[in-house]
């Protein structure tokens, strides 16, 4: 459509300078020091909406953190897309690693840095660009409704109940999400699948107090050697999991759609050195791209106890903690997964400690058929603007709340990401190419378009 | 001696308020911003060496911390002890177990709380009141030296420096230091034996930055789950210490020692109940007082990597940490067994991360002949102020500083204690009981007056 790329290549610069006023709103949903940050957030992604174009906007208060819905019907008859994404962010920390301020958006070779570029303010403003883009020009194809939640890296706590008592309004037949990315924008590809997660905190308790290394060490347990060994104890030499059970639901994926897997490009060497590792880790039997896409996991994303300060203490400490995490695939399922962990901790800790595992949010695997008319729409959204077919992949990361669409909106969900994989999500210098955010609005309204057809 | 006896029942409460205030100086050796706090303690040092008697009193600065000295030589053809002690105390952390401030002391139930109480302020102080009792009292029987140094707890870094350079102010006949404790009031013993120390600090590096652990994880190795498996792997089964070597040097104690060593009271339940465990740890075919007394130990003083704040952070970290320690016995070498946990660690890291390890301060083993003349004298002392003969025991801490005294000054040392293992050294709530404050400053004399004799 020559009307929406003239309009867009007229308000390119405005499309920049919103999101980077977005990107400066440091809406930390993890700490509750940023509360009034992401109230502000809130009302900015709700002005910015009414300016694009929709015809209602609310911000609805919840137990956490607000969502901002607003929505544009131009036809109750025409088909119906809901926009899903997220205004908060990961924490920043570390921040001596941040190369400029995760709060202070910086443009240097053609990306953008800052903390929530591409995870997603980057990418949920696309939609909200491409939504004025159409608007403006007179040309909406569909029915177009947004739901941006504040809570998406906390584990989306009260989005389930937010659901259930607005099924009405959130009433829609596909759901659209920008939040993962693709493998290059020479090779556009869609994510079909998302992993599951279960999240639990570890506590590990010996002695009452801290004590003197010298006088108690080597009569009384210390927890982190104890927390080291139960850490250890949970991958066998072949890095499968151990906990029994942890495979019993999982899906074997046929040979067939593993060689279509592996056509996605894949160069271990420009892998191995872009991380700085000599070796790659993983499940026997394996492939990279399996292991992140099709394959279960359990990561440690944090451990602490003893004396982490500067120097030496001789301390014997009397707690050590861990925060352990699972990546799920079909038809694992997050609830029976995290009872398994937690079951298997409590009965592995041996008499002179004791374990409490207490579990975060967690979130089911999804898949989105390759046959079904949305992920045709987004399909041909990319070849209109890319000229060329996507791969299909199955992406690492965990969006629970495509589950919760199906099961209460009774929805489907398509992914349509334009980050890359390389864009440091959750990590210090977070960035988001100024190419893929362009072509992201370029490519989002042809997805109503073809959608809507 | 009844003059001794009646002048410190006379000043009993100045010699409390003395140490109290000695207490209220934050004097953390380990944290750069209490250097000025370091400064302030050692003038006050200097200024009660002055008053309890000293005729040469002197701050020498160091590369670190200064140290005190101070001297009343009676008759150089007399004996000369020289009192060894401690100024800097172990940093409060973590704070918010403290149930008063580490640096504001209360008396609560016949204890001082205060972090220093009972290491080593408390117990050097008991030195300079005994040394004000013999002065005041025209009753010094030996020549005594204070050395009172500001690093002990950071390694005594630049001790053997200050030990070579001093070798004429410094001679001496033996090094007395009450740094260590005894079974209780009603049963006093000496500790013959202090640990050594190897301490190392260990940094393990996967990829070159925090990946999200959706993105990545299965598929890189977690610098977490690797520094698991490498602590995990350092004990067996039956808690024996894997490292290669390891035990190559410890010196059997024979059975006859084992069961004279067994003859001090230890009542199990007792010991579970106070440390708030249902079982107790350790290396197999050792009792518990044999596995801090005569057998070396390597245990993890803190660790911490990843996402460590409030909520969930689905994050694989760049780097894990951890602190670890030994402590050795006779006669193991602490610079060997740094060398072989160092290169134990290298030769164990798996090809996908990388181990950086960095030895801190450490010590050699250290042992009291019982049939030598400065164990006599303690015993005497105690006797005469106990009315009972103290038992030798093994101390499960280290006082690396014994086998500087030996290699450079040619001079034994004897520890004459009067802490007890539940002051709670190194942790929150450090307390030194008044009885054992008051029973120190009553016992020291005895020992420089048997040790003339």
């Amino acid at each position: 459509m020559q009307a929406w790329k003239e309009y867009q290549e007229k308000h390119k610069d405005r499309f920049l300078s919103e999101l980077l006023e977005l990107l400066r709103i440091p809406s930390v949903s993890a700490r509750s020091e940023h509360k009034d940050d992401m109230a502000k957030c809130a009302a900015l992604v709700k002005q910015r909406l009414q300016e694009a174009g929709a015809t209602t906007v609310e911000i609805y208060p919840t137990p956490g953190h607000p969502v901002v819905y607003g929505e544009k019907i131009i036809d109750p008859a025409k088909p119906t897309v809901l926009v899903y994404g997220h205004y908060d962010v990961q924490p920043a920390d570390p921040l001596e690693l941040w190369h400029s301020g995760p709060f202070e958006p910086v443009i240097k070779d053609g990306k953008i840095f800052a903390r929530g570029a591409c995870d997603d303010k980057g990418q949920f403003y696309m939609h909200v660009k491409a939504f004025e883009t159409m608007t403006a020009t007179g040309s909406q194809p569909v029915n177009i409704k947004f739901l941006i939640e504040g809570e998406e890296e906390i584990g989306s706590r009260n989005l389930e109940d937010f659901l259930a008592s607005h099924k009405d309004l959130l009433k829609a037949d596909v759901v659209l999400i920008s939040d993962t990315s693709m493998l290059s924008l020479d090779t556009p590809s869609i994510d079909v699948g998302v992993r599951g997660l279960t999240y639990i905190e570890v506590e590990v308790t010996g002695p009452n107090r801290d004590l003197h290394s010298g006088v108690y060490g080597g009569a009384v347990a210390n927890p982190i050697t104890i927390l080291a060994q139960l850490i250890a104890s949970m991958h066998d030499q072949n890095n499968h999991i151990t906990i029994p059970g942890f495979y019993d639901d999982v899906l074997e994926v046929p040979a067939e759609e593993r060689a279509a897997l592996a056509k996605a490009p894949f160069d271990e060497e420009e892998y191995k050195k872009d991380l700085g590792v000599k070796a790659l880790w993983g499940e026997k039997g394996f492939t990279s791209n399996e292991r992140t896409g099709i394959r279960p996991t359990l990561e440690v994303n944090g451990i602490w106890g003893g004396y982490t300060g500067e120097g030496a203490k001789t301390v014997l400490p009397s707690k050590a903690f861990a925060k352990i995490s699972c990546r799920l695939v079909p038809n694992q399922k997050s609830e029976v997964i995290t009872e398994l962990v937690l079951n298997h901790l409590k009965k592995i800790a041996p008499a002179y400690i004791e374990v409490k595992a207490t579990p975060h949010h967690g979130g089911n695997p999804y898949l989105t058929p390759v046959d079904s008319k949305e992920y045709k729409a987004a399909e041909k959204a990319i070849e209109a603007t890319f000229g060329k077919t996507p791969i299909p992949v199955r992406g690492g990361g965990s969006i629970p709340i495509t589950a919760l669409f199906e099961s209460i909106l009774d929805c489907k969900t398509v992914f349509l990401g334009f980050g890359l994989d390389s864009d440091n999500l959750h990590s210090p210098n977070e960035k988001f190419d100024l190419a893929n955010y362009y072509k992201g609005i370029e490519t989002i309204p042809y997805f109503h378009k073809f959608y809507g057809e």
